[in-house]
């Protein structure tokens, strides 16, 4: 490794040249310095501004899809060469089990994005959100909402604790959305996130400008920020506070998100007694919880809030899984579950807080403070003089009301016991702490959960419901998942990310659109009811996917329905439901005149009459959406449909394609017998 | 009216005893004092608390249906009385056209919400967001997220300009979210709002603590706020910026959602030439955004930015359309088009503003600013001493990028033009106005309304596209839609209201939520695929809506496809597609191992199999929604299906229900052919 860590920005790699002041980086365990970071000199506005320009239009030139075929690409280059970033890891105190959550993890989310990307975006550049709002009587004037890529960069201001999974979280949904990244990693284990970003550059798939890194401290970085910027925040509360003051976000409209480690709880529900599986898991869970990168999350759990009658029988098996289970030690050597902290520096820091707890009353029960005997890398065991060791602590609270339990974090492995009698009073303990990313609730009995869990949702950004059908199969308290928000409300952050989809919204500007069917059909690339379509001429399933255009369109013939075929269909399909069968008794029911067709009739000599029959560019109807009976069908009415071409999404890995067509049955009259819409596939030639 | 202007706080009228500092509110044409307003005395933090309290537990004892028939009848409540309002509404400055879009439009917004609440939310108090995310692969783990309501207080601050409009479009979101409201209105026109919160009260309908109101000034209203509430702010962008600097915002996780007013910008294309529809609507709504309200709206239009080649027309145009059809004066009086401002002090205000956009280039080319005559009350012309008139000015500046003219607002009938040569140009000068409301775009050429709309929309929370597709039915530049956001980032606020259930959702929390099928059952009411079914007994078409249970199931026989039964429903319904007639081009198809059942066969079957025929509880099939087809049935394949109770929606005002259904078919070797939900009415009892 360089003398000083580089940085990548405005398409180069960057290093300081004799900066005056300088921040040593050292290994968790020895002590070892491993490389020196400074920033001193570093073109920050000149870099913002790459992102804004040339990121910006690198990543406007691809649709939702490329870039999310992008992100699998992406995760296949970091998994070729994942075996470096392993080694790396382990310098940062991690064990190979939280490098798997740190790399593996973060690896995941880009493929998670990826296919979520193909599966729930379009295959174009705007999207639409919501249904169309009819705003006028005749048609001519529509309310639609759409979402567009914000003009500007989004930085990423990183937590020591996950630097590989922390930029890659970040990176996928803004990515997506189309905006450009510049990460800025927490220095301790910035070299992680360098070496990561580096496999990325090396990759050559990195459209121009997409992704920037910094490496070391950017104290300004706020007064380049501007309208369209995004700014995505992990880190301390006290941090987010003073960086959310600065008027780039406060009047500049500069979006800032944050997600701040909180005061998480997990909750042992009345039920769960000791000898039941969800005692079991619950305490599983809370030791994982404590031990897991040396409980250095955002999500760990510190308050253990367990019924007063239990709190023992916990504390006991708490101490006896820690016994077992952890081997506190040099992640390179064999054996060790637990490794030291990320520093010294956050090791004292720790320690400090757990003073203040036990200061308030906290007396521990499990553990000690005592620098603890560790295993060293060459297997020896002793004492580390350089290394960031902390035994796993529990705490217990005789006064669960005390301020300190609910407001102090020691961001080590550290929990605090604290007892409830009601369920009343386990949520409001749970609320006190102001807002957290997550609590469990360890119970078999769904009253009690769905009692406590909605006292406390407002509370919290992630509920976990623990119990002996998903304690095996659970991903655990302190795991966020690409696929379901992540972060919380009040001490939490405040903010979003993750979620799927969602968290790609948060990277666009939701904007409502007014305008006339055509032009709605313009900007969005999805046919409106009302604009322009196009019959005559070729049947549109004689068309490819490259011919085909959005408002091609068949219209039918009509065709009458008769008493028999209704009796021929219910017959056919067993479907006699009364509506179809008895006058008297389908007269009497308040929807229908007297006998009506069935609705799948309808559907079914829909596809008869707008169907070409022949082998062409339609391979198959995949699906169907929205369908809606809106007019009954008597016996001599006749229907016809018309099939409109909506929108077309061509795949980009396959040789075909999605078309979503416009279904609209009318009757003789005129009338609207039902809408939907019908999904085929189509091959591209 | 009373001496002072009654608040109404905890459930009870209040006034001040005998305030030491008092405001005068006067008539806005006669400068007549109307009444007195002071808060000395008044228990903020008591009303804040039984908002919370009782507020809290008298919304939450009702679903969202309930609450949206609630709203639906505080409608027809004011429109009974709507007479009084517009006889106060007249003492504000407004016309009886301005009172319409002040009086009828907040109502309107409590209809349209009603509406949204039935048919888009549930009948409960929890709301499901997004799809099912399977997280383990037995299922045994599934994530979901929920909306729950925050657990405090909406704080509505709003500005003089709607005093009844801007109350209601607040209150009826947080209302069918569950959240009490405390209604600040602005001190010059609130003695509007008092009468409509008089209204209200009076009518008996309101849950206790659901609405206060508080007439006068709360300076230290911050200092009572937490975690769990919302405050919704309408005014100036400085008053936003000092009350979200407030420690509650920045780290105590209130909620500040706020919608300022915006240098607002229409752009006329450059096809729009004098003579064509465009031009013509483009003149007319900004004419129309200079007069209604005197130009006090939020949303009027500041920046005309017009083709250099048309600057001229337009402006004759517009001073020909103000002479024309303007008639200044006490609206009161007959004829009168255009009413005073709210005050004297913000008619000076505006003036002020007017004369700093002169210093900086601008050239008044329409209206002048002397005081105008106007029409006064007896039908005389003259000048108004007291009144707060300003005839409608227009602005030209010369050189475009000057900074005033995109960031000084006169919030009064003022607006300035402004020349552009390219649409890039003009996209840019929309975005100098650092984030706006709306953005209005005049063109007929959708190529053009595309490259600017894409542009501009990341800076804009609203844009209209008018034409003369639409120029008629057009709710105009300065109309916010309740089915459509409002809000725009940046200088507008960034924030979000309306929408639709868009903004509901604004004042809940959103969980992710981890759990069993079983839990998630019990905790959304909504059946997860995987919790336990109950079939067996009676056929649960047999069980009215209040028998009715989630997780009722009825598993069918199986039924043999032959080839027969394929080219049967074939000749049939006229579906004669290749995939279902010709063996050796069905395999030749990438899907399809040879010829298949028709989709429709398997779900037209489906319903024979699941049914039950006679008379009962259910009454119509009225949908189905989310169909896949997974796996192709061949000839000899059997097909049976599950249909599970998956959501109960009782209606509030009729005598049935909406249920959806889970239906899954499945083959001879349990393989999931088909997925969907099918919607039904089913009856009371």
């Amino acid at each position: 490794m360089s003398d000083y860590l580089p940085s990548y920005v405005q398409g180069e790699w960057w290093t300081p040249a004799s900066p005056a002041s300088v921040t040593e980086v050292r290994d968790a365990s020895t002590g070892e310095v491993i490389t020196r970071v400074s920033t001193e000199g570093l073109d920050l506005a000149g870099a913002l501004e790459y992102a804004r320009t040339t990121g910006q239009s690198s990543l406007a030139a691809l649709t939702f899809h490329q870039r999310a075929v992008l992100l699998k690409q992406f995760a296949l280059a970091l998994t070729e060469r994942k075996d470096e970033l392993y080694v790396l890891s382990a310098r940062t105190g991690a064990t190979k089990t939280d490098s798997w959550v740190d790399i593996d993890g973060g690896i995941g989310v880009l493929f998670s994005y990826s296919g979520k990307g193909r599966r729930e975006l379009p295959n174009s550049t705007v999207l639409v959100d919501g249904a169309v709002e009819p705003l006028s009587k005749d048609g001519s004037f529509l309310g639609r909402h759409i979402y567009t890529t914000l003009p500007g960069v989004a930085v990423q201001i990183n937590a020591f604790n996950f630097p590989v999974w922390g930029s890659l979280e970040k990176l996928a949904p803004a990515f997506l959305a189309g905006m450009p990244t510049v990460v800025k990693p927490a220095t301790p284990t910035g070299y992680l996130t360098e070496a990561m970003v580096r496999i990325l550059v090396e990759s050559g798939l990195l459209p121009a400008g997409s992704l920037q890194l910094i490496s070391g401290s950017v104290p300004d970085l706020f007064d380049d920020l501007r309208l369209g910027d995004v700014v995505g925040f992990t880190g301390s509360a006290s941090t987010a506070e003073s960086l959310k003051a600065h008027p780039a976000v406060q009047t500049g409209g500069v979006r800032f998100t944050s997600e701040t480690d909180s005061i998480n709880a997990s909750v042992l529900g009345t039920d769960a007694l000791e000898g039941t599986p969800e005692f079991d898991a619950y305490v599983r869970q809370l030791v994982t919880e404590m031990t897991t990168k040396a409980g250095q999350k955002c999500t760990a759990i510190r308050r253990a809030i367990v019924p007063a009658t239990s709190a023992d029988a916990v504390i006991a098996a708490v101490q006896a899984r820690v016994a077992e289970k952890t081997v506190l030690g040099d992640p390179r050597a064999e054996g060790v579950t637990m490794g030291p902290l990320a520093s010294t520096a956050q090791r004292d820091e720790v320690l400090r807080r757990v003073r203040e707890l036990q200061d308030a009353g906290g007396e521990i029960v499990v553990g000690s403070t005592d620098a603890p005997e560790v295993r060293l890398a060459d297997g020896s065991t002793g004492p580390a003089a350089e290394g960031a060791f902390v035994a796993p602590l529990l705490l217990r609270f005789d006064e669960p009301q005390t301020d300190a339990v609910h407001t102090v974090e020691a961001f080590g492995p550290v929990s605090s016991l604290l007892t409830y009698g009601s369920i009343a009073e386990a949520a409001a303990l749970v609320a006190r702490g102001g807002g957290s990313l997550v609590t469990s609730i360890a119970t078999h009995d769904p009253a009690q959960a769905v009692e406590l869990a909605t006292r406390i949702a407002p509370f919290n950004g992630r509920m976990l419901l623990l119990d002996r059908d998903d304690a095996r199969s659970s991903t655990g308290h302190g795991s966020p998942l690409p696929n379901l928000v992540h972060g919380g409300p009040g001490r939490a952050g405040g903010g979003e990310e993750l979620g799927g989809i969602r968290a790609v919204h948060h990277h666009m500007q939701r904007t409502a659109v007014q305008g006339s069917p055509e032009m709605l059909t313009a900007l969005t690339g999805v046919w409106h009811s009302g604009a322009a379509a196009h019959s005559g001429g070729r049947h549109p399933f004689r068309k490819s996917l490259a011919e085909l255009r959005i408002g091609d369109q068949i219209a039918s013939a009509s065709r009458e329905v008769t008493l028999d075929d209704i009796e021929t269909f219910a017959n056919f399909t067993g479907d006699t439901f009364y509506a179809h069968m008895d006058e008297e008794a389908a007269a009497a029911n308040p929807f229908f005149p007297g006998r009506v067709a069935h609705g799948y009739l309808l559907v079914s000599w829909a596809a008869g009459l707008f169907v070409d029959p022949e082998p062409g560019p339609v391979l198959a109807n995949y699906g169907l959406e929205n369908l809606r009976f809106l007019t009954p069908v008597s016996p001599g009415d006749e229907i016809r449909v018309e099939l409109t071409a909506k929108q077309i999404t061509p795949r980009e890995t396959d040789d075909y394609g999605e078309v979503r067509w416009d279904a609209v049955i009318r009757n003789q009259k005129g009338e609207t017998v039902a809408t939907y819409d019908v999904l085929t596939l189509v091959s591209k030639s």
